[in-house]
């Protein structure tokens, strides 16, 4: 399963009093790994919403290890399978080697509707084991 | 000119490294407290944008006098006026009489498309002296 | 198990592109209604923290049933249970008897330097069987 | 005046309705241009801070020209002046060319106790003319 790197830095905006990245926060930089890992596997996710295609969030865990402070670097590893019409993607994030949080979003494919559709052949055929 | 108020508590995803709320979040509770006078008014936003009439912000001012901090009740004191086609909204937001923030956002009146409207004729007559 | 409820109103600035909430801040609702829950019960979270006793989020979950969108008035039943020294808290989001979101929060109890407590009594005693 | 640049994407998380970028967001862009002015500069805020010095803003002003989209990549151009103890940041977001919206920052320099501090001498002869 090809892997995918994002690294972004932590604003202020993003710390609690404990200057502790707010537990929120961790799934926005989830869907800022998202976006970037299809952009690199050259499907946008931009693209695929101006041809009717949504992939929203169905299902989400996080697993918080280390707290993530202001403005540190960060990395987001993650990776996207296809089993049938199911579409998952798993994220690590790290800093210097040290695990601060994993999780995971299983997300459904339909239009703008709601109506549910199969994953499209070009997006199964890049993740497809 | 009519006030409006809006209370509503601090969220612990609000306030930065100090306890303090961070800056931007006051916009957030601009918007709040201007869902609430609409509402109020008896004209909610939602059924605006319903009819194809956006008002988005063209302008924002912010002073910061005080900090406000996790869980504190704060309170949006709003009002409106329209003067020709410019909407203008002042905010003032308080924790037991002690001002926090002050400040005021000017408003466009559009259609989705983007093109400029004149203020529909019920909410003129709402907020015209 | 005492449930607990706590209500909102989806601001604008929770919402994207599809007039859905976005789903990080089905968080912050959790969030909202869990400092609502010990606020009721007699144990506002401020002043746990200012007793040195921190409840951070170690772990979250949740599912995404059905979409909220902005101005709806939304309600979260969240419940609290200790099982040792683990805290989970269980929610369930939902508009007019329509389910929404549900989910789940483990937490840890620890002192502002991040070394382990025992949850404190007066917590326990709120919240176990 | 040296003026810093600074890019961004947009994440889905930062647009509304309209896939406009929601207007409080671009106050997050503004404190994301700051940090890196400052890193750049030499004087990363972080620092700053550790040694007492924290600079919050007193006030905001941000005109809105054009809309900013999902996935744009945005650039945000800041310059920093000092005139006696008063910190001001300008701030210039575009987009290939086109101006999307411009604003700017006034600070104060206090310790964490909310005391008055002179500027830092580091921190003057770096930014004033």
């Amino acid at each position: 399963m090809r892997e995918f790197e994002f690294t972004t830095r932590v604003p202020y905006a993003h710390v609690d009093k404990m200057n502790h990245v707010y537990y929120a926060n961790y799934l926005v930089y989830f869907e800022m790994a998202r976006s970037s890992l299809l952009r690199d596997a050259g499907l946008p996710y931009k693209d695929l919403e101006a041809r009717g295609i949504m992939l929203p969030v169905v299902d989400v865990q996080c697993r918080y290890r280390q707290p993530a402070h202001y403005d540190d670097l960060i990395t987001v590893v993650s990776a996207l399978s296809i089993h049938r019409s199911r579409i998952r993607i798993d994220y690590r994030i790290h800093r210097d080697g040290t695990l601060l949080a994993e999780g995971c979003t299983h997300h459904a494919c339909m239009n703008p509707d709601g109506k549910v559709l199969r994953p499209p052949p070009d997006l199964t055929r890049l993740f497809q084991p």
